[in-house]
């Protein structure tokens, strides 16, 4: 073995992740040198284990002693968590993966080093994802801290930001109008649709051009429909198809698009 | 040439494409037989005549005998395309590709076939893309000419459905949600983003696997966000930090999804 491979090998991490779900899932099977899963669950703990060759366990006394703790639980779980650590891990890396929570929930419990290792996408156990394009938004307590956990970000992603609290809620707000309430106007598509006998995977190709669009060009400069055009009539004979909350819907986003672009 | 081949020739149509704009583009590259293209605008016209190997011209007099006749421009020009149509084409079968005009478009103006065959696809010149996923909503002016028009729309595509015009009007108000709401929504959360620095891709991972979710476990299952959860928590939180138009919409969307996922 060529003395670098070596010397590489010997400064590996050794890791930890506590959680056994979607983001824990994808994460551990994405980071190198995990060693043990954590989980109440114990059964879903071995499952994802097993997948990655390391240990399980389902209680917080026999987590192993690793460099660096991953914390990949749900949102108002984390503290609970956090406080039932074993002490003898408090000296190490702890990070956990939440957009909405702050580093603040590791102060005061003893830990010295600690941020969050934060993916922004959608992760569904079943489904492989090229993690090396998932962005990661990262904060650490010191610069040393930061950079480490970028570290390890810039091994599993390609595209690793740092962002404080703020930044991160400000990007969690971008995600809920561009993810959270576009998939509401695929679901209001669809009430239409299946009224008609339509399966929604027709407007699939519609679809994926509509977002290619907006990636390379910028959504603003992509809007089609007839709000942009300033289109009245056609506004007008759609709104007469509709009532109830696809009418308050389609009136305020109209209303919006036409006040845009036609001023 | 084996004899299989020699007949087929002889029933090859022979199609004139009327436009040379982002739907004529894709379409009479993607059909076979066609032999003309017209279009007020001759360097247009010339230019897709000679990516599909056929004639131009800018004068509708000097339209081509063809069997079929594609009129695809903008919805306002077709009535006007139509009047202007030498009387010796008009035995031939005529459509327009339009989902908002209705077949009624060709009445009284002397034609005897005629009908709709309407990609649902949003088009650009440059972009390639695979019209066999397209789905054509078609229509005939009788059930022989809506057979003929069926037969040329599966030559181009896997995906063919009869609808007629209360049918492709339905499917247009679901495109305005599903498209240009959607669309709308992703300018939203890249005013958030670009006020923060970060650029619209950042979101194209979560964006595509959103879509993919939404087309494989439907819209309506697949949603996610403070709304579903019913966490008014974020929600206010997230309001806090809007105003204006974001702040309405914000409001307006989260109450939809908070009263139909938590009845």
């Amino acid at each position: 073995m060529p003395m670098g491979e070596g010397s590489h090998r010997t400064m590996e991490k050794r890791i930890a992740v506590i959680g056994s779900g979607n983001v824990a899932t994808h994460l551990a099977t994405a980071v190198e040198g995990v060693v043990q899963i954590c989980s109440p669950n114990l059964a879903n703990a071995a499952a994802l284990a097993e997948k990655v060759g390391c240990d399980a366990t389902n209680s917080p006394s026999d987590l192993a002693d690793a460099d660096i703790y991953i914390v990949a639980v749900k949102d108002d779980a984390i503290a609970t968590v956090l406080e039932s650590v074993p002490t003898r891990c408090h000296k190490a890396l702890w990070m956990h993966t939440s957009g909405s929570v702050g580093k603040s929930v590791f102060d005061g419990l003893g830990y010295d080093r600690y941020g969050v290792f934060y993916p922004l996408q959608t992760f569904s156990k079943s489904v492989d994802l090229d993690m090396s394009r998932v962005p990661f938004f990262i904060e650490g307590s010191d610069k040393r801290t930061t950079d480490e956990i970028r570290q390890l970000a810039l091994s599993v992603s390609t595209t690793v930001y740092i962002a404080d609290s703020h930044l991160r809620q400000q990007m969690h707000v971008a995600a809920v109008f561009a993810c959270n309430f576009s998939n509401y106007m695929y679901t209001l598509a669809d009430d239409v649709l299946q009224r008609n006998n339509l399966p929604f995977s027709v407007m699939k190709p519609l679809l994926e051009e509509t977002l290619r669009k907006a990636c390379s060009n910028g959504p603003e400069r992509s809007q089609t429909g007839p709000a942009v055009r300033g289109d009245r009539e056609i506004i007008a004979s759609h709104e007469a198809m509709l009532d109830g909350e696809q009418l308050d819907i389609y009136g305020t986003v109209s209303n919006a698009i036409l006040k845009r672009y036609n001023k």
